[in-house]
């Protein structure tokens, strides 16, 4: 199943896509043509947990050390859109990047969960592009700024419920070329794990988010680009880029 | 004004602090002794903005560099308990160290907003223990883990709202031994600054916290303890210490 919160005139609602139409939740007859509707986020995390380093060759770009655990790091809720809205390039940074993530969306409350139960408290998989200003984060050490800037984590278009992710393609366009591109296979640690080790340190509410890290291949945007983060098996999650205004 | 969030029976609600005894709001004349209610964290932050090495000893006690801007991390909503709740001290850590700071609560949305023009955007003051597992700060780089687990950002005892926060002596006392001993004077960076740059880059909810960092001082605490923040003006958030249960 695909879940989708959108916006139709000046009303919010849930509801499910099936066969390219948006079927609102409670009211399945109603159907509306998914151009006709504007996709938000799918999901109101209360939390955006990110994994830093978790595919090898990403590692190596970066001269980084592969951690033996999970790095982890947070953007917060503010820095949500979803497909379709606008990227802004913040004055104080002059390089942003785009980063490809598969996004764990939590659907039941979980605190100590083991790998073999997280399953059961998984909703389902969408696409994120972890924007980073890559000065900032290289100024300020912790990756706090460099990662929270608004606009800086598209997610969508959709959850996808019934995806297994264990060894999906995932790609980043911009502008029609492909930037990045792996499988979910390549993940050191896969989203099992992720949520055995973010749970054991924090409790992970329904609608909170895992960002599973970023492949090889990072690059930056420019005003006026397009970026697409493409997951099969999931969709395409499509947002412009735009210079924030003076 | 004091403002607190409060359980009274199986119910929630808020009040205010008058002559020691708790006003509900809506209804004033209903009235508690403060020892009959149980204090809720006073505010439910969608994002807590905390503020790295902004007094200048505490930099020096940990050997790192007086950093020329705010150096951010985040700490999760998950990680947020009240006065009087119980600090748990993780398995994963073998040292958990108490940090005293003044926390900015904010009352109107803040995107871009100036230093002169941010009292107009905070609600009040209150005190935040930013409870850090050293050793895992340490180990990972990024500070999320470290700063993150459930129970590590005590909040409380209450907002007030009438309190100038540009010189107030600020403690800690860890089973009634004083341990940490500043006044917000030495903060590097002050409230109203910090307003400024956190919101050119994340736009600042209603109830979001900002946490304006720690002094001089700081040490681990052990199954058993009670750890205190005191501010002059404000009050005091006491706490006790547990071991995570096997």
């Amino acid at each position: 199943m695909r879940l989708v919160r959108f916006q139709i005139d000046d009303r919010l609602a849930r509801g499910t896509i099936r066969d390219g139409r948006v079927l609102e939740m409670g009211s399945e007859s109603q159907g509306y043509a998914l151009e006709d509707v504007r996709l938000l986020p799918p999901a109101k995390p209360s939390k955006i947990v990110a994994v830093g380093l978790n595919y090898r060759d990403h590692a190596e770009e970066l001269g980084l050390a592969v951690p033996d655990e999970p790095l982890l790091f947070l953007k917060p809720p503010s820095s949500v859109i979803g497909p379709g809205d606008a990227i802004r390039l913040p004055r104080q940074s002059s390089r942003v990047d785009y980063e490809a993530e598969l996004a764990v969306i939590i659907g039941k409350i979980a605190s100590n969960v083991s790998a073999g139960m997280a399953k059961d408290h998984i909703l389902g998989y969408s696409c994120l592009n972890d924007v980073t200003a890559r000065d900032l984060q290289q100024k300020d050490g912790q990756w706090t700024r460099a990662k929270g800037f608004d606009t800086f984590c598209p997610l969508g278009p959709w959850i996808e419920t019934e995806v297994d992710p264990s060894d999906l393609l995932i790609e980043l366009y911009l502008n029609g070329r492909m930037m990045q591109r792996s499988r979910t296979s390549n993940l050191i640690f896969d989203p099992f794990h992720l949520v055995e080790f973010v749970s054991r340190i924090m409790t992970l509410q329904p609608d909170d988010v895992i960002a599973t890290g970023t492949t090889s291949g990072i690059g930056p945007m420019a005003h006026g680009d397009a970026v697409e983060v493409r997951i099969e098996g999931i969709g395409s999650l499509l947002n412009k880029v735009e210079r924030e205004e003076a």
